[in-house]
């Protein structure tokens, strides 16, 4: 009556290399450019904020980076990942679909960020670095930073969004407990930060805020660096061992996707799961519809304009092209902090141009609804996040069975939801909201964007 | 630098049986006796609060129970949980002694509790009950049963002990999450809740209180039955795939514990882990060392009698023999909730006796210290419960670096703290302190125990 179906892989299956879409992409992303002077970057550039290995990854177009050995040896502790088809709730939703998902909250920080966190604490170990600055939304990252810096010595320092940081204390406390320190953003710590207290005290903060008094730390202290828990290449590249060991559990199925889903916030999750089978199609592989959900309060893939912008709020960053709502966008306060980003990863932002991904939007209340059913059957309660792709799958899912079609879908349950617990209590109150941005400030965003010719 | 050593079996090493110590031991434990005559009680006795199944369970010296094959297939989901050897503790600690930990907070309630749980749920749907009650201290028990019961479609009522239903206001949304409906303990749905709100209506409830609630709904309602925990054989015996799979995991790594430490609260953690290699021994195998870690603020093993007592506060339950404070006894409202119980396991308290097994107790502060250490070392952040195996495994290594001499310690990570972090954010404050019960209270409880020849 009530079966599981687990793909297991064996740990000598951890993926070896990582994949790098870039060297299948028939055309290159646009450009990064210096802020100043609007140029391309180059790899001193970037020196301040990131080590060299990073950097060189990050520019990189070789299709398979090889994965340190003892970075492979820590992902040990939770790699390979299950992979699950999700039969009961298939019943649940008597559809003819099958659906799979990967489960990446079974890391000690409960979700896919350990995947970047663990080899960006590697190669600032190897460079020398003593401390890394970083910004959290939600807490994943932050607190799966301080779990690699635990296991490296390194000290770190998180700028927590302060809405975040409000909403869910006991991820400081996590992050406490690997030995972290964690501040709210907007900091008086900080010339960014100062700034936007300046004008408003009562700033409920944001990724871009973050950003800026992270990066602003690393740049200006010598033994300092930075690291971003998504958007970039090297971090997309990171979270491809995701896909590629999905990709290989589905061979064990003996089933291939249709479809893929996954949440986007900065775009990592997303892009770990979904770029490994995109790349597959771009080599002569069987096409897959691949569908990015993200949460109508904070909707860059479709309400964003597609270009050059700020990764920050106090511009301290390169120009990258990415699908944004403008650098000073401010999300609404809602429970999904870690896709509260006003940018998309420019790597994501570029497959959708190139029509390789499509891209949805839900509202906060609806994907909670899902999250709870998605419970009830798989036993699992996910991350509100995660809970986007639940909503996703289940869509995909309860069309196959209005079509009469069985497809194959897969979708990335990026993390756990136990840090999450007001968000469902306020859930089961009937006191979650569907939040809205204000239009105008969108709209003034969007025409505050930078105007760049690209190189 | 950072090795990950984990010890993975493949599922269809799950064990096929559960294992009753029942058989193994050299006395019988005393019998179990009706509160009203005081004579042994039949199965029949027990009929109103379980399905037979599990009162055959209850009462049977087979030392081999087969697990049903849909309770395999919802282990599946989980099973086999990993064994790690703890190298980067052992390096923190500068140990000779090799430390390996089973960790059960891989399952979707994040403990041990599910391993019973689920075969809890299973008789109780194939006897056709429809609803059942239960109590719970940390919440972990509880959210395990509404876990449980969404799988099987049971109808979940969770009477929760106050002080924890106060501090823990997210277990009780994880169990709603889950479908089940959770109320704080003591209660005025109840006879026996009425009865001690009317003497305090401030009471902070104790397991025994909770417990007296949800026998009574049980006893007096045809289509609702009752499940405990911890502390019946049946139970420990469920929690024996954890030593099993621990068994066949150390023959992996061509090791055997010199030591197993685990943390008792009714017991059922410790004896799932230790209770196989007592059999063993008991069989011929070699000798091991098995310590119980108890907290200091409700040492029912150092502190306790060894005398006939009830298992609740209400007197609702059958008498059995057990080191137990006395069943009125409150223990002060520490963090480890689920470790807050008047009594021990008779098994438990049996072994101990005889002889089998030895007992510690330790204060809160030097417990969450040990934790921290163990996190930051482990990346895993173990519940408060779990904190007291840690901190006794630490000991014992420490213990080995003193003597000089390697010895191979195991224990029972039985889950992990995710919903405990409040506890650690009164930690990193300074606020925990370290509680003591009133010697008083002990005494009196201790005079008051139940006058009762042995039958």
């Amino acid at each position: 009556m009530n079966d599981t179906v687990k793909y297991v892989l064996d740990e000598s299956r951890i993926p070896k290399r990582w994949y790098n879409i870039a060297a299948d992409l028939p055309a290159p992303p646009p450009a990064v450019l210096h802020p100043g002077t609007r140029q391309p970057v180059g790899p001193d550039d970037l020196a301040p904020l990131f080590p060299m290995a990073l950097i060189l990854q990050e520019v990189s177009t070789e299709r398979e980076i090889e994965i340190p050995e003892p970075v492979r040896e820590i992902y040990r502790q939770w790699r390979p990942s299950p992979l699950y088809r999700a039969r009961r709730l298939e019943k649940a939703l008597q559809t003819p679909a099958r659906i799979y998902y990967k489960y990446e909250g079974v890391s000690p920080a409960g979700s896919h960020k350990p995947n970047t966190a663990v080899p960006q604490a590697f190669y600032n170990k190897e460079a020398g670095v003593k401390k890394i600055t970083t910004e959290t939304g939600a807490g994943q990252w932050g607190s799966s930073l301080a779990f690699a810096g635990a296991l490296f010595g390194l000290e770190i320092k998180v700028y927590m969004v302060k809405v975040s940081y409000q909403q869910k204390p006991y991820r400081r406390a996590l992050m406490e407990s690997y030995g972290a320190t964690c501040v709210a953003s907007p900091s008086q710590e900080t010339q960014s930060g100062r700034a936007i207290l300046a004008q408003n005290k009562d700033h409920l903060g944001s990724l871009g805020i973050a950003i800026s008094e992270a990066v602003e730390v690393a740049a200006t202290h010598d033994d300092t660096k930075y690291a971003l828990g998504s958007v970039l290449n090297h971090v997309l590249m990171h979270q491809s061992i995701v896909g590629q060991e999905a990709m290989a559990q589905l061979e064990m199925a003996g089933d291939y996707p249709d479809v893929i889903v996954g949440c986007t916030g900065g775009g990592s999750n997303f892009a770990g799961i979904a770029f490994p089978f995109i790349g597959a199609q771009l080599r002569g592989g069987r096409r897959v519809r691949v569908v990015a959900i993200e949460p109508a309060a904070c909707p860059s893939l479709t309400r964003g304009k597609y270009a050059y912008d700020f990764g920050d709020t106090g511009h301290l960053t390169p120009l990258v092209k990415m699908h944004t709502l403008g650098s000073t966008f401010t999300p609404p306060g809602f429970h999904a902090g870690g896709l509260r980003y006003h940018g998309m990863a420019p790597m994501v932002s570029h497959c959708k141009e190139l029509g390789l991904l499509e891209a949805k939007a839900y509202t906060q209340t609806e994907v909670f609804s899902a999250g709870v059913q998605f419970a009830r059957a798989e036993g699992i309660l996910p991350a509100p996040e995660a809970n986007h792709a639940v909503k996703g799958a289940v869509d995909e899912a309860l069309r196959c069975k209005t079509e009469g079609v069985s497809r194959t879908i897969l979708f990335n349950l990026c993390g756990h939801g136990h840090f999450d617990m007001q968000a469902y209590t306020d859930y089961f109150a009937g006191k979650l909201t569907d939040q809205h941005y204000d239009e105008n400030e969108l709209a003034m965003a969007l025409a505050g964007l930078p105007s760049v010719v690209a190189a």
